[in-house]
Parts: structure tokens; sequence; C-alpha cells
């Protein structure tokens, strides 16, 4: 046992969806998992941490004997910190992965995403982290295809790494296996969220607003993680934590001369 | 008032919070001031949204007959989105600003701030915009100093543009104005959060774990956000939502030949 990886998982849909079931599945066969999620679906939760309340956590056997696990009662980047701190507080953990999430967070959806801000808060920390999607919304999404990319992917990143990143953001198509032609990286591709809220009456007779809308691609490049997607592939884009728009840096000056 | 600018306000710390009276005293000399703000706090929200609940707006008078404003149950860039397809729907946007945040944005904290994440969702709706933060948590923060530069750069945001971003993340030292040197053009600040939970024990004998820590700089550059802050420069980071790490992604090769 001391020789075999520790992976650390957690994810944005809760603790019981299947995405996350799926995930522990392949990480068992490679090391010792540990798992901390939320206790609830906490989708588009972007990088929000709780500070304004306490957190609690408690262990679960969803997983079976073999899995350590905890449900939380914060958010996907919560789950992080306290698995760091407090679980598995003075021990290396070799790799955490997120997911996998029930949708895409191919595009700007990874700045929403629950899913890649805990994986994304690993790698803040200095674990190498990897965030894993298919792009289907549905409770019970058949993830037996995405399950093969992930076992490749998971061997491959403890075998040789994650090159010269620390994280990892894998979308998968909802394809069939015999229909995905391989894997791609790719940078994100640019886009936004048109919205068109849903305005409605509640039963106390008070308006609300719904939050509706279609994503809108602003993208024709091939070496995007929307066109791999969208042609067979599954799509990897390395993600960094660095938002300077290092380019503009020197278009600036105005402001400094004040 | 037809040749004036349309400027959206937001903020993360509410409504009432006093860095958003300060920032809204600043954009009514420049501009038509329209405010849509969170009801309640809402730190560390980093870019979540309200998908599975609904949310409402509810028209405020809290800065007085020339300023329409909002407060709405929603997160910070729930406000944005809201703003721009409910409140000024298919009008144009000329500005959007967000904070003034009690405590600092700075660093990697960018990442976590529901301030930045508001005006990180106007620009990627094609809106210019700038998020500002006082490095002083209290909620009776003294704004004084800060308002004279916040002053200074919105009038230079309107008259000559934000360079080549579309978003600034503004942050002002905890010193009185005479103090302060000037304004540095910077680029993000390496660091993290060195977490230690605080762990006790609720009234109902239930445990908890409270969330504190400190920031770990690891960076020595004269050319960051820290550096000019700690060195008594208001620092200003032109900032991106491409999180694309574009010089890893040829080291990523064995992926994609799996």
């Amino acid at each position: 046992m001391q020789n075999k990886p520790t992976i650390l998982i957690s994810n944005d849909d809760g603790i019981t969806a299947l995405g996350i079931r799926t995930l522990v599945e392949v990480a068992k066969q490679f090391g010792n998992v540990v798992v901390v999620a939320p206790d609830s679906p906490q989708s588009a939760q972007g990088h929000s941490i709780t500070i304004e309340d306490p957190i609690r956590i408690h262990s679960s056997d969803i997983f079976g004997p073999d899995v350590k696990a905890y449900e939380c009662t914060g958010t996907p980047v919560d789950c992080i910190k306290l698995a760091k701190n407090v679980v598995l507080k003075d021990q290396k953990i070799d790799l955490c992965l997120s997911g996998i999430n029930h949708g895409s967070n191919a595009s700007t959806n990874v700045i929403y995403s629950g899913t890649m801000s805990a994986a994304m808060e690993a790698c803040m920390e200095g674990i190498p982290a990897i965030g894993f999607s298919l792009l289907d919304f549905s409770a019970d999404a058949d993830f037996s295809a995405a399950k093969t990319f992930v076992e490749q992917i998971v061997a491959n990143a403890l075998s040789n790494g994650l090159g010269e990143t620390l994280l990892l953001n894998v979308n998968i198509p909802k394809l069939p296996e015999s229909e995905i032609k391989g894997i791609k990286i790719c940078r994100q591709a640019k886009g936004y969220w048109s919205e068109d809220f849903q305005k409605g009456t509640d039963p106390m007779g008070r308006d609300y607003y719904w939050l509706t809308g279609k994503y809108v691609y602003q993208d024709e490049g091939e070496d995007s993680d929307i066109w791999a997607l969208e042609n067979g592939y599954v799509s990897i884009v390395p993600v960094m934590y660095d938002l300077t728009d290092h380019a503009a840096l020197s278009s600036l000056d105005h402001f400094s001369n004040l």
C-alpha cells in the first residue's frame, strides 16, 4: 500500500452523483482514494468559499470499505481546503481529481465551474489536479465512454506528470466510445452566456427571475476546446490561475502617470 | 443628460456597505449611475451564479433620487447578469464599477473575490470594467484616500479607455492620502492562503470547522501588485478570463498520443 499514490477526489454535483462514483471507481485502480465532496449539489459555485459560517464534515461509507470518504457542508473549494488541512493534514496528496461533472466545463464555463474551482484550489496549493466533465447534464448520464478516457488520462498523469502545468480541464463529448476520435490538447475557446431570464410570479404573488440562456461561441479556431468537442475529441486545456493580462500591461501607462 | 455615460455599479459587500456608497458618490460626478447590488454580504462568493433558485430584485432609494438602485437576492455575478438583461435591457452600459471592496483583492485573492467576479462578468459581456478594493476589512473603513484615487482612475478610464484590456483590478493601500506615492501598473503576485481551520463544538455538541488562515506571498518581484501595495502605491492589474496556460500547451503531447 505504501507505494500507492494518494488521490484526493471532489466534485460539485455532490457526493451521491453518478459522476463522482465513476471517478472513484477509476481512481481505486491506481491509488489510495480519499473523497471529500459536498453533501449537496453545488454547481456554478465558482471559486466561492465559506467564511461567514462554520462548515462540517461527516464520514461516509458510500464508496465501500476501501475508500475513505467524507461529505462536507461547504463548497467544492471548502472541500479541498478541509481535505488538505484537516482530513489529510501533513500527508502528501499526489493527485487531485474533480468530477466527473454532469455537463460541460469547456470554454469560459471553467470560470463558473465548481468542479474546476476545486481542482484549481488544489493546484494553487501545489497539488497536480485534473477536472473532468462529460457534456451531458442529466443526473443519469452514461459515463461508460468517459470512464475509458478518464482511466487513460489518470494513468498517464500518474506515470508521466502534467507537463509544465499543474491543472488540466478535461471535457468529454456525449458520444459512444467508438465514435470518440481521440484526445486533443486545446486552448479555452472564446464565448459567453447570452442570458434570457425567465420572469415569473411565485405563489405569494411576488415577481422572480430565473436564469436561463444559451452559450454563444465567438471562436472559429480549430485549436479550441469547443472545436475539439464538436468534432468528436476529448479536449484537454492546461489551466493557470495567473489572471494577469500580460499583453495589456504596457497599454496602461496613462493610469500610472496620473 | 444624453451625453453622460451609463455607469453600472455592483459589489460583494452588499448595497448598504460604505464602500459602494463611496463608489456611487464618485460615479455620480461622471455619468448616469445604475446600481444593482446584493441585498446582503457576498464576500468570497467567487464567480458563483444562482441556477437552482429564482432571484428577486427590489428598487431602493438608498442612494437618493439621482441614482437608480436595486437590491438583488443573488450573487454579485447574478447582479451583473440581471442589470444587463433586465434592468438595462437593450441599453448601452459604458462602464461597470465594482466595490469599493472592504479588504484586499490583490494577488490570487482575485480568484475568490465576488467584487472582481462581478467586474469580470461585465467584461465577459464586452463591458469595460474596474474592480476597486481598499486594504481594510473593517465595516467602517476610511475611504477618503481611496475616493481620490477612484475619482482619478474613473475619470481617466472614461476619457482614455482601458488600453488593450477590458478589466482592471485596482487595490488601494490602507494609508492616508499624503502617504500614497502614486499608481503602479502591475502583474498579479504569486501567493496562496495557508489555512488553519478553527475547530469548535456548537451548542448541540456537534464539531465544526471555521476557515481562517494567513496569506503566503511567494513573489520577490518588484512588478507585482503586492510589492506596489507594500511600498505605498495603488496597484492596477489588467485581468483576463482566458485561463489557458498557453506556455504549457506543447508540454502535454503525451496525453494526445494515448
